[in-house]
């Protein structure tokens, strides 16, 4: 079995929910676990690779709980428009160019930045997502990755998506779980819904789905079916499966006291719900009712980035102004939910936590910019001052795939020629043509 | 004269209030100031100093209206803690340890931290300033000093900061220009800062001064004397000379024509705002006026980090969420506001904006990471995916001080140094002494 030491860090672990962070430590890896994390050697074994890391903060992988990766071919390409003309006149048209190739090209992208920015685990919701797989297996990352699919699309294209959860479920030696992944329920009925919820309990999976997005979004299902969105989810049985809610901002105490107890994540990606103007969830609340709670890039038309490190200091930041009160979401909390949150939202309770026998899915961050000095309170400066691009090294199911700012699992040259070379046909825009309508 | 070439960058000038974004130039710089923006030639003059900059972007040198720069010492020591208790239990006790050269070696930080980000010029409102001049002096940067005073200190201090005004007006090779700085109308009262107001116009320089920074403080103003902030500044005579008011989040509709049309800008700082939970300024109200408006970094105990890129990203996200409209504050708004604006608040209309004739404060920022590939819109992507890590150049008053990551006017180790063997002293707290009292 491959070993791999990485000597002299700084670690940051959890106890329950406390984050601890210990200093002048030694993270032994074996094959794909964390065997064991030792007071720091003198000298390193003669059997194992080493990483020396002195100076450095190891926190664990970071855990992307919603995402459309491929998006990144479209970065800032909708700056300053609100969520129906976003939808309607920029994604849906931009989308009806994409060629499974495309996606390919923009899921490498995509996880090119991830690792840059120390995400080791993304759960990905986009189409063809066979190529998005593909590149998955390539970069070295994990990944539990759901073929979106729209009602209007039928039954169909649902069995599509099913035979993917069947190809895919496991592989690239385990990194890859898949789960079923409609849009949401303002563009899934509920028969469709329901339909969704059999075959994942058929399949032993979850459902991941975009839910009670904007206040509008919950006028509408009221209007349309007297419920909720999340009432429709429940009614439909998506609830019975695990299930990751991207966003939910807008969920009623009786949503919660839906959600409370199942299985069920909710994604939180800040950056999108502040360019798009769609208001800010009340995470505290959330938190009460117990309800597990990760972080997300969303996409990047409209986060703009795939970038954990900026959604987990929004995340603090909106909660305080939000709450007008600057004790709401301290440090601890902020830190519990950007890491082990994610990994209880995937549901992979191995993750998210640097602990022995878990896997070794492991970020080492520099802590020498001026902006991180002096450090006062560690918690404090990884949530405030440190950043994405203070990412040094990226060990993803015991290897190593990123180092001293290079990729060692992707070509980064090939993959900036690939995608500028497609972006002139992926830009021409003819609103006739666009694959979903989002509704007013 | 020295003459410096930029090669073969893009260039981000501004006609009027628009940004234009050009590709090829070459950037001449002779002596302190542009003297030509060309299209990128095929070879380089002899005579001249080359900088290649194929793929980067120049902008002009970010313009920080507001902060308190040597409280890097203080990096993330008071996370999670509101208004009152940041003042009285974590600042003005921490402040009290500070001495002169404490002053200094912060002050050498934070400007490591700037210029790292991009940052060439800073309003700064702290104490022992003549540290502080000494620390830009070494790093080559340009600033508008303040030697904050607060009314208890008396008539004397004032005297003490408006001989520094005269010490240090002009200094540095023009680098330096100093103004008076009460710290603000809840700690100075309206004669003391009647006193400045005539102070400041005998030395012809402006006041920099915190104001109506929260809801609570425009309550206390009206209590004590029946008049908002801005209504006791404008009845002491500090609107007649230039000002800055520092953050002004709570000012009133007739506060805001008291302001329109004087000599007047407001710094702003969200990152602060979100971290203190105090609301956010209503900033289309303030622009429809025509108030100056700039970006600020405030000190890092509040806002962590000393960065405008990331100040400018929040001050456009966090406005078009307040108002619930992604369409307020559009890419050019913010752009003008980030680079022009900040000329305009530090009243310095020859920077801010790239054109021939201009100082020569120029940052080079790399646009090759994954994170900000496609280039789609460049606006979009310089405030929404670029960051101060991108940051590869920096030249200040036509004089190159950083490059490719490394400082060539400041030793870091040595910064460092001197900021950890201080630290223990300046940790330690003792309640019964502080340098003010924040008043409830």
């Amino acid at each position: 079995m491959e070993k791999l030491l990485i000597r002299h860090c700084e670690v940051l672990t959890f106890e329950g929910r406390e984050p601890r962070f210990l200093d002048a430590r030694d993270i032994l890896i074996e094959g794909k676990r964390i065997s064991a994390i030792l007071p720091a050697s003198a000298e390193a074994p003669a059997d194992c690779q080493v990483i020396e890391a002195a100076g450095m903060l190891a926190v664990p992988g970071m855990i992307n709980t919603h995402a459309h990766v491929p998006m990144v071919l479209f970065r800032n390409a909708g700056p300053d428009v609100n969520e129906n003309d976003w939808f309607n006149k920029v994604i849906f048209p931009l989308e009806a160019n994409l060629t499974p190739e495309d996606v390919y090209w923009g899921a490498m992208l995509g996880q090119a930045e991830m690792i840059a920015a120390g995400i080791t685990c993304t759960a990905d919701h986009y189409f063809e997502m066979d190529w998005v797989a593909r590149a998955v297996e390539q970069a070295g990352t994990r990944a539990n990755l759901g073929w979106a699919v729209f009602g209007h699309q039928g039954y169909g294209q649902l069995e599509e998506t099913i035979r993917f959860v069947e190809r895919w479920q496991g592989k690239a030696d385990g990194r890859i779980t898949t789960w079923l992944a409609p849009h949401s329920p303002y563009l899934c009925d509920p028969d469709f819904l329901a339909r969704c919820a059999r075959e994942a309990a058929r399949l032993g999976v979850g459902n991941h789905i975009h839910a009670a997005e904007t206040a509008g979004q919950v006028a509408l299902s009221l209007e349309r079916y007297g419920k909720t969105p999340v009432q429709v989810l429940a009614d439909a049985g998506i609830l019975e499966q695990p299930v990751i809610l991207a966003h939910c901002l807008y969920p009623s105490d009786d949503d919660l006291d839906l959600l409370a107890g199942r299985e069920a994540g909710i994604a939180q990606a800040p950056k999108t719900y502040l360019a798009m103007a769609m208001g800010l969830a009340d995470l505290p609340k959330y938190l009460e009712k117990g309800i597990a709670l990760g972080l997300a890039t969303d996409g990047a038309v409209s986060s703009c980035t795939l970038d954990l490190f900026e959604q987990m200091r929004l995340t603090a930041l909106t909660q305080k102004n939000k709450a007008m009160d600057a004790e709401v979401l301290p440090v601890e909390t902020v830190l519990d939910i950007a890491f082990q949150g994610g990994a209880r939202v995937v549901r992979q309770p191995e993750l998210g936590n640097l602990k022995p026998g878990n896997l070794a899915d492991v970020v080492l961050l520099r802590q020498d910019r001026p902006a991180a000095q002096p450090v006062i309170n560690k918690a404090a400066n990884l949530i405030y001052s440190l950043d994405a691009q203070d990412v040094d090294t990226v060990i993803c199911d015991g290897k190593l795939i990123y180092q001293g700012g290079r990729h060692l699992t992707l070509d980064l040259e090939e993959i900036y020629r690939e995608v500028n070379a497609r972006l002139p046909r992926l830009l021409r825009k003819d609103l006739s043509r666009k694959i979903a309508e989002y509704p007013e």
